[in-house]
């Protein structure tokens, strides 16, 4: 299948993320990108090509203005009023604290429009964004116009990001921008599956009164989890959109015999749905040693999934969010996207 | 007057707080404990007296039990998890994340209870929390008994801690749990002034329902300055509350012209009030010279309110809360007092 990419995603190049008290160098770093475009040229998965330029549009149709602003300024904002460090929240609205009266100044804006602060926002992180969602909605618009697959190889990742808040590296909403770009396309429903080890909040979050997107998302358990806030049974959606998100929080220590059967459950879920598109948010920190989850796949699991999920039989684009673990991150991506090419 | 102090208030002793996107020593530290004690001392201000201990009853009073439980156990739970450095959170329960499922594991707990990421739990902050606590108390009793003013030396301070979140180096909030207990002890009604540069919304969080504590506060405009997101003068109380919270945020900037203008129309409203005891909530970083707030009061302005807080007339204990300028604290926190005693 083809893949989207562009250098440009490396623009954001952090040097800190704050992680067990200290300040160390991200787990979300540019190399990532690298090791998978290094397998997708190995494994000859299929052509890679560089994105179209959208603009600003479609992430405006998912994310607050007042936000996307934020974000746009943030940076420049934070370095002229003298801090010394990359932009890191300490102060945030939670219960009783008002949420209704934004801050004037940065260290104020940012504890706002935050919902965690091991992503430093640095210089180059809304150029790095842009392109990130520049890949998703050029994969899409390959899909869209071939019905074939393609892989958006978005960096930073997306599923994280809320309708005003930005967290777990990430920024802008790819899964969800491509969503609705393809729905203002013609597309009468999106299925949204998400297999990140990580719950999906911001994609939840956006369409969580929807039922024009089903959103289905297989992660740890928020109890033990991040996001730890979002990501319940018992979220099934609001209004129109009641029953038309799904999540499987699963155990730490989950192995692939239980999570496959997951799995199965999820593209049953989709398949009932009968969306026009389905969208995969591909995470491979569900690997045995990614550095920060707590499943047990192995590499050859992921080569599983991509044959379980083109069983499904569905128009499939294939988006970019976590994993962590360097070294294999290229070999369990690949799989997966090479699992479905061959199935 | 009498002062309160406790060695047992060093048992807090951070290594880190973060600040500009750098983990730096914490400015609430415990050598300001040392220079104002050095400072009653060379003043002859007073006696010095140990505070007696009063256990956690009285902090249950006002804070939530699972609040209480969580910071007694944080320190020990974060090391056990691995975690390298101090406890620092990272996510919070902000806008449409759930906050009624309290996460099971220590990096969600700590993100549930804290309102701000710059203070960091460390070994010894609830030990020196309960000591602040004790020293509030002692100083509070003494006053009852004699009807003399007293200070309690608190440290660390207590009037961003609300009833089930820490933060701004607050744990336990010293003033309110002192005017519950003068409440239990017969006090009808009691009122809490605070001056320190910073909103009190511990204080007025935990009292806001309520026309039995008057709360209230002069600091610098939430728009600018921590704590961002409470402290506007039309947060004036709810239900019962009504009327009985009172917020006066000043610019940036605010000399001492302004600022004892504000004073006497704030000693005017607790003296409508006709508590039967004034709790100051003495913070000295409204100093010109405060490293992280913006007002301008000189030292010899502390001395002139000191004496306008005795004009009022009321049976009056002061608890400290901040002030960072380490070098000046002891001269600003004595001259405030001494101002009183002299007046
Ligand atoms: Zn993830
Ligand atoms: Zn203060």
């Amino acid at each position: 299948m083809l893949t989207f990419h562009s250098e440009r995603t490396k623009k954001r190049d952090a040097m800190t993320e704050l992680d067990g008290g200290r300040l160390v160098r991200p787990f979300e770093c540019p190399e990532r990108v690298d090791i998978i475009i290094d397998r997708v040229r190995a494994t000859d998965l299929g052509e890679i090509r560089a994105p179209e330029e959208y603009g600003l549009d479609p992430v405006l149709a998912i994310h607050d203005a007042g936000y996307v602003h934020f974000l746009e300024r943030a940076w420049d904002d934070w370095s002229a009023a003298g801090m010394e460090g990359e932009a890191i929240p300490t102060i945030w609205p939670t219960r009783r604290m008002r949420g209704d009266v934004i801050p004037d100044t940065i260290a104020g804006e940012i504890g706002y429009y935050a919902l965690a602060a091991e992503t430093s926002l640095c210089a180059g992180t809304f150029e790095a964004a842009q392109a990130s969602t520049d890949i998703a909605l050029s994969a899409l618009d390959h899909v869209m116009a071939t019905g074939n697959p393609a892989f958006g190889l978005c960096r930073p990742p997306g599923h994280h990001a809320a309708v005003d808040q930005y967290g777990g590296y990430c920024f802008f909403n790819n899964a969800a921008i491509a969503a609705q770009r393809a729905l203002d396309r013609g597309a009468a429903k999106v299925a949204v599956l998400d297999i990140d080890f990580h719950h999906g909040n911001g994609t939840q979050d956006i369409f969580y009164d929807r039922d024009d997107v089903l959103f289905v998302s297989l992660h740890g358990d928020p109890r033990q989890e991040f996001p730890f806030f979002l990501g319940h049974a018992d979220e099934t959606g609001t209004g129109a959109g009641r029953g038309f998100n799904v999540n499987y929080p699963l155990p730490s220590g989950t192995g692939y015999a239980d999570w496959s059967e997951t799995l199965d459950e999820a593209i049953a879920r989709v398949h009932r749905y009968q969306p026009d598109l389905l969208i995969v948010s591909v995470g491979v920190d569900t690997f045995e040693h990614d550095p920060i989850s707590s499943f047990r796949l192995i590499s050859e699991d992921f080569t599983d999934i991509g044959r379980r999920l083109r069983r499904a039989g569905m128009p499939t684009l294939f988006l970019m969010e976590g994993g962590y673990a360097i070294a294999e991150i290229g070999i369990n991506t690949v799989n997966l996207l090479s699992g479905f090419d061959s199935a």
